[in-house]
């Protein structure tokens, strides 16, 4: 990551910070409703969605105050995302930490999920009343951050359904990450563009290539999920595996590894009491076959169209700031 | 219930039923995702709430087509909270039928809540589009929805960590009331005085008058969990013993048995295993102690002032309809 991306991302995450302290209180009752709520909100995370948002809004002139409540917003929305797919994917780590289900218990995570979903839209209704944010320019926000959740929904239910599916093509694959992962990618950029009311034109190309940088961010989790190491991803290597999730290496493996080695890998596909080398051998033959490389190479192919969306849009310290951005994604897996 | 409460319950849900139909569509993919969300609203529910919010509209003269669309959001929001909160009790039936996640899973189940919540906004928003809701009524509305479902969460989760406590007070039970249902009757009442233009201070009496409703409602509820027949409620009669919940029963008879009688609650409040006998001798004896007797009275409180709210609203058919309404509310334990 380039320094001055660093310390934008830095600058960004301190006002998001701030503003999503307010709106979940470590001091607030019932506490075990808030702490849980709070539990991964000050556990990291990059806050590369605000991020978007703040940048997406500079790219059009001045940021507007409104854009920070709308980035906070949707950094909730992503938090929120997060404690339900733990639950429902049983992962245990988090950001290094225990997830909320593993702390709190499978309800109360379930409410803590809730309460950041309802704060989603706190943050936008604040930021009319605090920041200037027009009503219309709300509804839009909160028009495109709705249509969002939808599809992050819709996602997270092939997801699921694709782990008890025998094929999965890589097709169904992308329309799934297009839902659960780069639909919020798209909304965060979408609604930055909108706070600076910028033209209908370049919400659409702002839009596309958050799209595109957020197929290529979650092709790259994927890749990371199996080859970087445990502390540095926050859970353990391989869960996606044990899970039996259906990513781009895995489809890919399904289709070019030999018998014998496909054999290997549904052994473990899935299974939840894989033993830490059964695992370990899988990872190596993914690697050894390619299928590793090849998953990072679709993961560039994004990349580029990204950046030839970014081309649309006004040339600027901005827009080489969101190149930079959509580049440390992918770079992530080198 | 009156013939006429009848009827225009039944109008009004007939109006919310094809919007929601046509929010939450039965074709629609993935498959599974939508038939977990639509199963309880096809599986049945009185529509009380839809119905406060276009009676609530009413009072202040025609109801505007936008007041529809704001009723189908308070219902999709109900019923996003029927589906988390059967996860979190364990319940198995709902509107007698199995719930959620006893038919799709827990993780779905999660999922299709989700949805629900979305849904809700969804609902609101497209009232601007095809019902002409201004922006600003707009923003009225969606806002004292989220701070609804904000104290739902909270409420939720006071009724959650009462299970746990040792001794539970009346006062602290109604505060837990007040958020988990009173709070969704508040709003869909002012919603609907919101979008018919009510002057604030109407809003804030038909407010009150819900929150009234409300609370006495969920007593009622409390009461019926424990003496209504099993066919009627659509649930198991006595789960809320078996659950451990602070009911205003089990909270009057902590403190008004006998030591022996008292030993014989404790025995089975919160015993997920107690078998039907001792269910049915508890319930004999909360019922001979004068405690179920008592929670009418507590109910019946409530409603008369909800009734004396009522009386600072114009006066006409509509007023009357929802006197009707309170009325039913609480009748329903007789």
């Amino acid at each position: 990551m380039s320094q001055e991306l660093f310390e934008e991302i830095a600058q960004v995450s301190s006002k998001v910070n701030s503003l999503m302290n307010r709106l979940v209180p470590p001091d607030k009752r019932p506490k075990p409703l808030y702490e849980a709520s709070r539990h991964l909100l000050v556990a990291g995370g990059k806050r590369l969605r605000p991020f978007l948002v703040v940048e997406s809004s500079r790219v059009f002139g001045n940021v507007p105050e409104a854009a920070y409540y709308v980035a906070a917003g949707i950094e909730l929305l992503h938090s929120f995302t997060l404690v339900h797919d733990d639950i429902m994917d049983q992962d245990q780590l988090r950001r290094g930490v225990p997830t909320v289900h593993v702390v709190w218990g499978v309800p109360m995570a379930i409410l803590a999920g809730d309460l950041l979903f309802a704060k989603v839209y706190e943050a936008v209704l604040l930021g009319c009343v605090e920041a200037g944010l027009s009503h219309g320019k709300a509804l839009e926000v909160l028009n495109e951050i709705t249509k969002a959740i939808l599809e992050i929904c819709e996602g997270q239910a092939l997801d699921m359904m694709f782990e008890e599916t025998e094929s999965v093509s890589e097709e169904e694959y992308l329309v799934m990450v297009e839902k659960k992962t780069a639909a919020l990618f798209k909304a965060s950029a979408r609604c930055g563009a909108l706070v600076s009311d910028a033209a209908p034109e370049y919400v659409d190309a702002i839009g596309e290539f958050a799209r595109y940088c957020g197929i290529a961010f979650q092709i790259v989790d994927d890749v990371l999920g199996v080859v970087a190491d445990e502390k540095k991803l926050g859970k353990p290597v391989g869960s996606d595996l044990r899970e039996g999730k259906r990513t781009m290496i895995v489809i890919k493996a399904l289709e070019a590894l030999s018998s014998e080695e496909r054999a290997k890998l549904l052994k473990v596909l899935g299974n939840r009491s894989a033993s830490q080398e059964e695992i370990k051998e899988v990872i190596d033959l993914l690697v050894s076959s390619g299928c590793v490389d090849y998953a990072k190479q679709v993961a560039l192919s994004f990349l580029e169209r990204a950046k030839q969306e970014l081309l649309k849009l006004p040339p600027g310290r901005s827009r080489d700031r969101l190149l930079d951005l959509a580049s440390f994604l992918v770079e992530r897996a080198y």
